[in-house]
C-alpha cells in the first residue's frame, strides 16, 4: 500500500511527557497496540501509522491543556473524529497523540427561532438530526458516513445536498478552535452574516486540523421541509442524464438531491442488494419543498428527463418507497466493494464545472476501461462532483501502482477542465502532489500561514503539504 | 470629524520612487491635488487623507510590478474601485499610492452552462448586470451602492438578497490576487465546490487589502427568475413585522428580499420622493420563482403579515408598479440625510441573530429618541442586520461625539446578544475597536496572518487593526 510518511521523521516522546498528559487525564490516555492502531488506521488504501499514544478529549479547556504540553515538549497532536476520511486526513505520520473528540459528543445548544445550534466537535451527524427531528429542524449536509461535525468541518465536507444546502462552508457560523499556542479562540458570533475582519472561520474549514483544532461548532440548520419526493430515472446516454441536470438547474428548480451512477454502479447495486433496476447511467432525484412546489419540481424534472432520452421516471413521496428508490445510493460503496469480494476500497473525487461534467466522466469511463479491478462511477451531479471507487486487491502492489495512475490521469483531466483535485473529501496525504498541480505558487502562501500559527509544525503534520 | 490616523506615520517617498512608477505606468501616474482629494476621501464622516499619489492600473502583471516598487520602497499601497466604502476602508492614512482599479473594467468570460462569469476587479455591479441580462442571467449581490466587483469582494459585501442568494463569501468562486510580494496568485478552480487545502479565496474577501490586492474575479450567478413580484405591508409593530419575516423563514418561503424601514425612514421617504406611503414600520418583499411558487410566496406572506397585524398588503408583479413600491427602499439614504439639509451622513451596521432583532431595534430605537440630530433605521431584517443613519452636522464635534457613543452603545447591545459589529460595511477605519470587544484573541491570529503575509504593513496599512 502506499507509504505515506518519512520514518525518519518521527521522534522518540521526551522522557516524562506521558506522565504529564496522564496527570491531565487520567484513564483516558491510552497506550495499547489495538487502540493505536484503530487510531492510525485509515478506510481507504493508506498504511497504517500507530500514534505514540491515543487520548480522548472531555473539553476544550483540557484540549488547550494537552496542546500546550505537546508544544513544549514537539510532540504532534492529530485530532480524531470518527475516523471516516479518505484521503489518509488523520493517519499520525509523525507519531505523536491522536486526539479522539468522539466523548465531546454533547449538543450544546439549539436555538430554533434563529435555525442554529452549537455543538461539540464529537457530535455525529445522525445523533444531531435525530435530535433535531422533533423541532422540526435538520441539518442537511450528509457525506455519506455518519462523520463527526468537527470532521466534517475540518475537511470542508459536503455531499449529496450540497446542490441546494451548500456544503460545510456555508453550513457553518462560527467555530470554538484551539490554536497551536494554547489558546482557545471563537472564531465569529452568532450572526447569519458578519463582514468583520478575516474569515477566520472558513480558514479552519477545511485546514484538516493543521491550524487548529475545532472544538465546537455553530451550525445553520434548516426547517424540515413540508414535502419530500424521491425519483429515480434511468437515461440512455451519460450525456442526456447530464443535460437533464443542467436544464434544471437553469430553469432555477430547486432539487435537493441530485446524483449520478453508471452502469457498473447500478449493476454492482442490483447485485449487493438484489434489485432490480436498469443497468444504465442513472439519476437519482430528491424534492424539498411546499406540496405545491415539490409536485411542480416533480413535473418538470419527468418532462426534461423524458426529452433527454430518460426511461421511466418513478417517483414517490411516501417515506418508505422513497428509502427504496434511494437504495442504491445508500449501498453504493459496499457494493462497488461487493463486485470483488475481499477487496479494499480506494476513492477518490474531482470536481469540475458542471458543462464538463459529461465529458469528464465520460473520458474517465474510457480510462476505466482497461483498469485490472472493478470500477464504478458515483457523483453529485449537480455540483459538477464525482466520485470513482476501485476495488482492489490489498496484497497487489501493482493494482496500488495502477490506480496511482488512473487517479493521477483523472486529477489532470479535472484541472484541464478548470476543476479541482477534489470536491469533497480534501487533500490529505493522498493529493499533496495535485493540489500542488492544481493551485502552484498559492500553496506557498498556504505554507506561509501554516508557519505562521503553527511554528513547530506540530498539529497534523504532512497533511495538505509538506512543510520542510 | 474623526481623526482616523497618526500623522507621523506618514513618509514622504524616497527619491525617485515616483519616476519608476511613471517609468512603468505613463500617465496614469496622478500627483495632482483634486484627484488625491477624491481619492482620500469618504461618503461619510471619516476625515479626508491624501495619498501621495493615484495610478490608474490596466492589469494585473502592471499591479504586480507596482507592488514590487511599493514594497522595494516600502510605500503604502490602497487599492481603490468606486470609492463607496462607510467605514473609511480605501481612506490612505499612512500616504502613499491610491491604485485606481476602475479602469480595469472588462468582463473577461461568461460561462453561461455554467452559471459563472470572471471580470477584471473595476466591473461595477450594474454594468456586469446589464451584460447578464440577456443571457437570462443575473449577480444577486445588491449592497445599494453601484459598488465595483472587488470592492464588494474585498468587504464581503452583502445587502438587500443575501436572505436568499447569500453574501460576496458564496458568491465568489475564485479570485485573481497580487500578494504583497508580488506574486499573482489564483484562490481557486472554477468548479462549485472544493475542499483543496485553505480557503484563501474566503481569506481575502472580507480583508479590505489588506492581505493582496483583488484583481479578477470568478462570480456564481443565477437564472433571471421566470416570475418576480414586489410587496409592501405597514405593521402596527415593529413586533409583529419581524415575527412575520421569523414565520416565512420557519415555513421554508424562499423570499429574495426583505426590508424593515422603521417610522422615521418611511417619513423621510414621503418628505423626499412625495410618497404616500403610512408612516410605521414598513416591511418590503421581492419574491423570485416559477409564476406558481411566486403566487404561493405572495399568498403565505399576505396572510402572514396580515395575523401579525399588519395593514394592507400592496404587491405587483409589473415591472414599474414593482418599481414604485419599492421606491422609499431605494432612495433610503438620501431620503434620511435629507430630513436636515447640508447634513451628511454617519451609517453604521450591526448584525443579531434574528430572534434578538425586534427588541435590538427596539432599544436602539429607544436610544435614538434622545438624540440631538434625525436617524433612521433600515434593516435586512431577513438576515438580522440593519444600519443606523445619521444625518450630523458636518461642523458639529459635539454631534460626532453624539454618534459615536450612540454608535458604540449600539455595538454593545448587538454583541450582548451575540451578534457582530458589522453585517456588512466591514471594519476600515471606524469598528477597529469594535472588533476586538467582538473576537477577542482571534485578533491577534488577523495580526499574526498579516504579518506573515505583509511583513512590511504596506497592503492598506492600518485598516481592520493597528498592526504596531
Amino acid at each position: 500500500m502506499t507509504a505515506p510518511f518519512t520514518a525518519d521523521r518521527r521522534k522518540p516522546l521526551p522522557n516524562g511527557f506521558l506522565a504529564q498528559v496522564q496527570a491531565l487525564v487520567g484513564d483516558r490516555l491510552h497506550l495499547g497496540e489495538s487502540i493505536r492502531l484503530q487510531h492510525g488506521s485509515s478506510e481507504t488504501h493508506f498504511d497504517p501509522v500507530l500514534p505514540d499514544a491515543v487520548v480522548f478529549a472531555r473539553s476544550t479547556e483540557e484540549v488547550a491543556e494537552l496542546v500546550k504540553l505537546c508544544v513544549a515538549a514537539e510532540v504532534p497532536i492529530v485530532a480524531f473524529g470518527a475516523g471516516t476520511s479518505l484521503e489518509g486526513n488523520v493517519t499520525p505520520v509523525r507519531g505523536g497523540i491522536s486526539l479522539d473528540l468522539s466523548e465531546m459528543d454533547a449538543i450544546l445548544e439549539i436555538n430554533a427561532e434563529d435555525f442554529d445550534c452549537t455543538v461539540q466537535a464529537g457530535v455525529r451527524r445522525e445523533q444531531l438530526n435525530e435530535h433535531l427531528r422533533d423541532q422540526g429542524l435538520f441539518f442537511p449536509i450528509d457525506p455519506g458516513a455518519n462523520a463527526t461535525i468537527g470532521g466534517m468541518a475540518s475537511t470542508r465536507a459536503s455531499g449529496t445536498n450540497a446542490v441546494r444546502y451548500g456544503t460545510m462552508r456555508e453550513a457553518v457560523l462560527s467555530l470554538r478552535v484551539v490554536m497551536p499556542d494554547g489558546r482557545i479562540v471563537r472564531t465569529a458570533r452568532r450572526a447569519r452574516k458578519s463582514a468583520a475582519g478575516y474569515d477566520l472561520t472558513r480558514l479552519i474549514i477545511g485546514a484538516e486540523g493543521t491550524l487548529g483544532i475545532v472544538t465546537e461548532i455553530t451550525l445553520r440548520l434548516h426547517g424540515i421541509p413540508e414535502a419530500i419526493s424521491a425519483a429515480v430515472c434511468p437515461f440512455d446516454t451519460l450525456k442526456g442524464a447530464v443535460d437533464t441536470v443542467v436544464q434544471a438547474i437553469q430553469l432555477g428548480v430547486p432539487i435537493a438531491r441530485i446524483e449520478i451512477l453508471d452502469d457498473m454502479q447500478m449493476k454492482a447495486c442490483n447485485a449487493y442488494s438484489k434489485l432490480d433496476y436498469a443497468e444504465q447511467t442513472t439519476l437519482l432525484f430528491e424534492f424539498h419543498g411546499s406540496e405545491r412546489s415539490v409536485a411542480e419540481q416533480v413535473e418538470t424534472l419527468s418532462a426534461l428527463s423524458s426529452a433527454n432520452g430518460g426511461g421511466e421516471f418513478r417517483w414517490s413521496n411516501l417515506p418508505e418507497e422513497r428509502s427504496r428508490l434511494w437504495k442504491a445510493r445508500h449501498m453504493a460503496y459496499y457494493a462497488a466493494l461487493g463486485l470483488r469480494p475481499g477487496s479494499i476500497g480506494w476513492t477518490t473525487d474531482v470536481c469540475v464545472p458542471i458543462s464538463r461534467l459529461a465529458e469528464c466522466i465520460g473520458e474517465t469511463k474510457a480510462d476505466l476501461e482497461g483498469a485490472s479491478m472493478p470500477a464504478t462511477i458515483v457523483g453529485h451531479v449537480g455540483d459538477g462532483n464525482f466520485h470513482v471507487v476501485f476495488a482492489i486487491d490489498p496484497a497487489s502492489p501493482h493494482e496500488m501502482a495502477e490506480v496511482e495512475a488512473i487517479n493521477h490521469r483523472l486529477v489532470a483531466r479535472a484541472l484541464a477542465m478548470d476543476g479541482t483535485c477534489t470536491g469533497e473529501h480534501g487533500i490529505g496525504l493522498g493529493k499533496r502532489d495535485a493540489l500542488v498541480d492544481e493551485l502552484g505558487d498559492a500553496v506557498d502562501l498556504m505554507r506561509t500561514i501554516k508557519r505562521a500559527l503553527d511554528p513547530k509544525n506540530l498539529f497534523n503534520p504532512d497533511k495538505i503539504f509538506v512543510l520542510e
